[in-house]
Parts: C-alpha cells; sequence; structure tokens
C-alpha cells in the first residue's frame, strides 16, 4: 500500500489530516526547531518547549535551564533565549532545558496524537529524511508558520525533505508537489531566495541575522528529536 | 502608504487577516468561479451561490435557474450542473442562477466584510488585474481550495495575479511570493503542471476533463462578477 507524503502549511490546518495515522515532523526553522536540533545534538538530556514565559518559570523549582525572549532579547532572570548558539554542548549537555516558543509549541500541542512526533531542521535533514524511508507510515510534515499563517522557511524546508523522499513510493498531496516546487525555485541559495519574504525583513531588525544563517546550514547534526509525554529527547 | 498584496490559502485562513481592509478576490478554479465569470460575462442577470442543494431547492418558487450537481451528474429535478457549458449566453442571458458551490460559497461568507468581493478565474484574468490596479486598496487573494486545504490550481491563479501587480507597488506576504514563484514553475503549461495533482485525479475521475481546460482558458472574458448583498452581479 502506497503512504502518503502530505504538507501541512500552517498549524491551524493539522485538524484537516488523522495524524494519529501519520509520523508527524515538526518544522519552525527561524529558530525553535533548529535551536532543539542542536540542543539535542549537543547532549541535552531533554528539552521542554512551552508557549508562555509563565509557564517557562514555572518550571524554575525543577532547577532546569530556562530559556525565554522577547523581541529578541533574552527576559531578565531567564538562562539564555532562543538563539541556537544558546545551544553548545557547554551549556546544555546532561541538562534539561524548558523552551518558549509560540508556533512550535502549537504545532506540537495539535499533533500529539500522531503515531510518533519528531523535529526536523535544514540541520538534521538527511538523518530524519533517512529515518523517515525506513518507517513505512504516513508522513505529515508541519510547518509552524508565524501566527498561524504561512511562511516560506518552514515551507521550504518541507519542500527539501519531499525532495529526499519522493521518490520512494509515497503519494503527495498538492501542499507537498509546491512546497517541492518551491524548493527547486530557492534550493541554490535558500538565504538569498528568503531575503525577499516579509519576515525576513522582520527577523532583521531583531538583529538576529547570525541565527539565520545558522539555521540554514544542511546536515550539521545527526539527533533526531522526538516526543517523549511533554518532553523531546533523542530519538534512539 | 503602500497596499498590501496578500494571498490566502485557504478559506480556514481568513479570520488571520483584517478583511474589512481589503478588496477581496475569490478563487475556486474548478469550477464555481469560472462558471460565475462566464455566466456574468454570458449577461445573467445575477448569480447566487449557496452551500447546500437543499438551499438551492429553496430557491425554486422564485424562478431562478437552479444548479446543482453531486458526484459530477446533474441533481435530478435540477437546470443544470457545475460545469461553465452550462453558463451559454443561450442559457443563462437575463436569468438568474442559483449555484451550490461548496468551497466557493464558504469563501464568500467569511469574506462578505471585505471593502468588495469579486470573482476570478483565469478567464477574466487580465480584465480583474487591470481593475485591482484602479483601486487603491489592500487586495486579498482568496483560495477557496478543496475541503478547506490547499489546493495548486486557485493557488497557481492567485499567483498569475500577482504577475500582473507585482510592479504595482504593493507589498506582499510569503503566499503572495509562493504563490507568484508556483506559478513561474507551472505557467509555460498550466494545464500539464495540475495534472501531477491528486486533485487533477479526482477531476479525471468525475469526466469533466473539458471542463478543465475550459477553465484554464485565460483572458476569454471581461465582466467581473462582484458581490451585492447575497447575489453576484457584473460589476459597472
Amino acid at each position: 500500500m502506497t503512504n502518503d507524503l502530505n504538507v501541512c502549511l500552517t498549524p491551524v490546518l493539522i485538524p484537516l489530516y488523522d495524524v494519529e495515522k501519520h509520523v508527524v515532523v515538526i518544522i519552525d526553522i527561524f529558530r525553535a526547531t533548529s535551536s532543539i536540533c542542536y540542543g539535542i545534538e549537543n547532549g541535552a538530556e531533554a528539552i521542554i518547549p512551552v508557549s508562555e514565559i509563565e509557564e517557562c518559570e514555572g518550571y524554575r523549582p525543577h532547577g532546569h535551564l530556562l530559556a525565554a525572549e522577547r523581541n529578541g532579547e533574552v527576559v531578565t532572570g531567564f538562562d539564555f533565549g532562543n538563539s541556537p548558539f544558546s545551544y553548545t554542548a557547554e551549556k546544555v549537555a546532561g541538562k534539561t532545558i524548558v523552551l518558549t516558543t509560540t508556533n512550535g509549541t502549537q504545532a506540537l500541542h495539535l499533533s500529539r496524537a500522531a503515531r510518533r512526533v519528531v523535529i526536523g531542521s535544514f540541520l538534521n535533514l538527511t538523518a530524519i529524511c533517512n529515518w523517515l524511508k525506513t518507517q513505512n507510515e504516513n508522513i505529515l510534515l508541519v510547518c509552524a508558520g508565524w501566527k498561524n499563517n504561512f511562511n516560506l522557511e518552514d515551507t521550504l524546508f518541507a519542500g527539501a525533505v519531499v525532495e529526499q523522499l519522493k521518490h520512494s513510493g509515497f503519494k503527495l498531496d498538492d501542499a507537498a508537489i509546491a512546497a517541492n516546487d518551491l524548493y527547486q525555485t530557492g534550493k541554490d541559495d535558500i538565504s538569498q531566495y528568503l531575503k525577499k519574504t516579509s519576515h525576513s525583513e522582520r527577523l532583521k531588525a531583531l538583529g538576529i541575522e547570525k541565527d539565520i544563517e545558522f539555521c540554514l546550514q544542511v546536515d550539521l547534526t545527526t539527533a533526531i528529536p522526538v516526543l517523549d509525554g511533554e518532553r523531546l529527547i533523542k530519538l534512539q
């Protein structure tokens, strides 16, 4: 039987899919899922994604590292923000980190019923594609988007995954075809391609251009973060 | 001030936009908005889009033409279905038609608060673009999609509109950029491009390939249908 390879362009559309019949890949390239991949690669014991700073604060008694950021600045009293540069081995090895991320957390929450929920980014692109090829399951690539709407960077990454899987016998939906065609358009210089987006201007205004370049590196890592209860841990 | 040119990829995303600050173009290429453009061009006095066959039936006492179709067949007792070939001058001139269309009606309903709601299709592409250029308003292109999800044919048409407007000083959102890039990919042979979609297989199974070819004709008409209360009439 042919398995489906579907792309969900924003979390708002998740209810249109039977997530319980899919392995779900959560995608939030700038910057949540990139930082999560990097942190798990660098030996973080677990990463707990939460929506609100108050919720993050609630984990303080547990002795976890707390990551909270607003408008590109680390919130006073927190250990660090959402930059992947905060997720180096020196900082996170053996630690549990609580990470505030609005778009990514909502996508995760709505995907909980899936057969498995894993985390993708350009950093672990080939690792996650190779793993997906071995699963013999329907696959749903969930773009976290921006404030519930479509964004190009998450869609381009979904298209990069489709690129690696499309000759493995999956049936693609229209969104998977579109994501892959957009990836074809942008793949020769993704950084340059994304510069024309309004989102890019917004991120530039936040002064996180170095983060953006970091998040667009392909195959820097091989760890696959997987959801285990409320925690993201390394897939064994 | 720069006006926005935004693309709403499915009706589910309409609430994310301030429709009251936009002129909205409703897009349902296969086949509702194509048939509506063709019918208004051919002298239909008005077209009333409704969701359900029962609702359509309710208009029988008014003496209107009733168009209802399920699975590619005209419903027994109705005048015709959704094929654009039913909307010729001989059949519709001077008449009011009540048309059942699930995707398109929902998109219209959710866009009612807009500054103006007009109907677009490849048939009236340049006419609607030329009119939009004169409006000095924010523009939202609403893809009716398929069962609330993304589809390629509506998105490609949105990209064709963006193509004609993008050098007129609008600010594009990510979805408008994506739609335009997809249009660039498919524009040389839209019919061939759409053949790779699963939706295309579904439509083929319905035996409406001639309708599809008809709906992909560019600039066959110049009339712009506009929403006036619950009726679509010709923009004067």
